[in-house]
């Protein structure tokens, strides 16, 4: 856990800024946490924060469970979502470019990988594919617990590879048709919240199909609580996602882990990053001090991960994207917040009276 | 009123984008209200929204009331705090610093201008004085209808001039110790929320301060109803303003109604400025369709007044600042909105299967 001898000079240097104390709400909360998190990983109290060269990671894999007709799009769209990605067209290339993100995407086990052809600027995708894509959990296994160690590798390895470049806040996005599924089974089989609550509708599925996902999901997590066998919480997360898990899914655990052990701070966007990011919590609970949460979706089961884990996030726009799109759009908010703790007159140095 | 002839397009443009429809929430209903203004300011259905230059413009004044210590600063604070923003030291700077917002205030009735020396940056600094701070409007009327009428005027030249220079988008600020009571009188006389609700704790005064903020507003809008004679709707609204409102406010409502007139879209900051703004809507209830709420501000009576418009604002971070810091915050979602609009790929465009 981060130390907290700073926090008493943070508070203070915030308490002297030229603002009634607490006047700038969330924010002040935010350059609080910024501040913990920097002094702890310079080992002194830091007067300036600094979160240069932000970037986003979009994790992207197809699910088996999407054969069953369970999302609004086949899985064919994931990987002409991805190709979108690539050429700059999607939702979160336009809020990247907005507020200066920079952009990635990998590859973690799309049915059909993206071809040259499409692939107009390399540099932004990785690949770290685990399978074509993964089997569908309502009947069995969706992977191996060796490719869940796999996965939790390779996220680790892909945030360490981002922040040797300069990163000093990284945000997660995901793209994967049927992956709302599989973040609904691991929310019930991790946490008490039952699977009429966990099963949401995506982005946005007609009642019959929103019951036959709740059927599925609870095959799955029924499936799950019979075969496991794990010792230990760790044991039990993995084994779930092996049960459970997308591709995308297993990286993001592995890259939230890493991020916390190398106290960066990670800016959490929606459901499925939510979830990924809650197990990440149950495997090493000192990570949720790295996590901003960045907004609340309208899948509504994230509303109640949010209030599981005790944390407010800073938007609510009704968003039901995915794509990393509601860290992107937070990202400004963490830039003021930082600037008002960076240059920020105090009372003293304008010369106003307290 | 904006014509509706455009709807359609526009809507049809938003729902051919790559993401399910209405996936983006409140920056989708964002991004149709910025092309319908556009839209009907170019005559044609605009298929590229511009929001170049945008403008934050600070409206400062000082307010009699505040001699009886309803606030939690003196009046000197408001001058101070003006000097801070010429030096960049305020929290505004800050946030207009990393959203790339022009900024500039007005000094519209400080008890005391700002001196030569303080002014390291002159060109941010415009003079429109109606006075040396209002008169006490808990025993007498706060300033003359000439000067109303020369204040709502002066609020439209300033816009005006600001729209002179390419800017596309405003915001404004207010500056004023003791502005919270004359917005909540104004509030009060105006709509149907009474005194009790209309009276919020500012930036955090005490329990004592606030019971007599009650009763001091409370006899200022007693005073206003006695001596009320006006014959229109635009005619009370206006003597309101000379009864109980400050110079800022003046300037504001000005301001607000000639944004309008001109097309140009406002991002609408917490009580006070949202105070003004619905005074210009009784004056031009048109006004309202160029109004882009940023924030839901901590002042309790800010909420009622939301509700009352019908309006739900992007933020609610818990802000009790004013300067218009809720509205810069804000202004990155206007540019993510204008973004997708413009440059984000359609199913077609992208080859994405629907």
């Amino acid at each position: 856990m981060l130390d907290d001898q700073f926090d008493h000079q943070i508070q203070q240097r915030i308490d002297q800024k030229t603002k009634p104390l607490g006047a700038l709400g969330q924010l002040e909360k935010l350059a609080f946490q910024l501040a913990k998190i920097q002094s702890n990983r310079a080992g002194h109290f830091v007067e300036r924060l600094s979160i240069d060269h932000p970037s986003i990671i979009i994790f992207a894999a197809d699910h088996g469970i999407a054969e069953q007709g369970v999302s609004i799009a086949p899985s064919v769209v994931t990987q002409q979502m991805v190709s979108n990605f690539l050429q700059g067209g999607a939702a979160i290339n336009c809020f990247c470019r907005v507020n200066s993100i920079d952009f990635s995407v990998v590859d973690c086990g799309l049915l059909t990988p993206v071809t040259v052809a499409q692939l107009t600027d390399k540099q932004t995708l990785l690949l770290s594919r685990l399978g074509q894509g993964t089997n569908d959990f309502s009947t069995g296994p969706a992977m191996t617990l060796e490719q869940v160690e796999q996965g939790l590798l390779s996220g680790r390895k892909i945030v360490d590879n981002k922040l040797s470049q300069g990163c000093e806040l990284l945000m997660f996005g995901e793209m994967g048709i049927g992956n709302t599924s599989s973040a609904s089974a691991l929310l019930s089989a991790n946490f008490a919240i039952d699977v009429d609550t966990s099963v949401g509708r995506g982005t946005g599925i007609d009642d019959n199909q929103w019951r036959l996902k709740r059927q599925l999901v609870k095959q799955g997590v029924e499936r799950f609580l019979a075969v496991q066998s794990a010792a230990s919480c760790v044991e039990t997360v993995k084994q779930s996602l092996a049960e459970l898990g997308g591709y995308e899914i297993v990286h993001l655990v592995g890259a939230f882990l890493q991020a916390s052990e190398r106290k960066i701070p990670v800016l959490v966007d929606g459901f499925i990053i939510s979830v990924a990011a809650a197990l990440a919590c149950k495997i090493a609970p000192e990570s949720k001090q790295f996590m901003i949460f960045a907004h609340t979706s309208e899948e509504s089961a994230h509303r109640a991960l949010l209030e599981q884990l005790e944390v407010r996030a800073l938007l609510d726009l009704g968003l039901r994207l995915g794509e990393g799109t509601g860290a992107a759009l937070a990202m400004p908010l963490v830039k003021c917040a930082a600037e008002f703790y960076n240059t920020m007159a105090s009372f003293d140095s304008a010369g106003v009276t307290v």
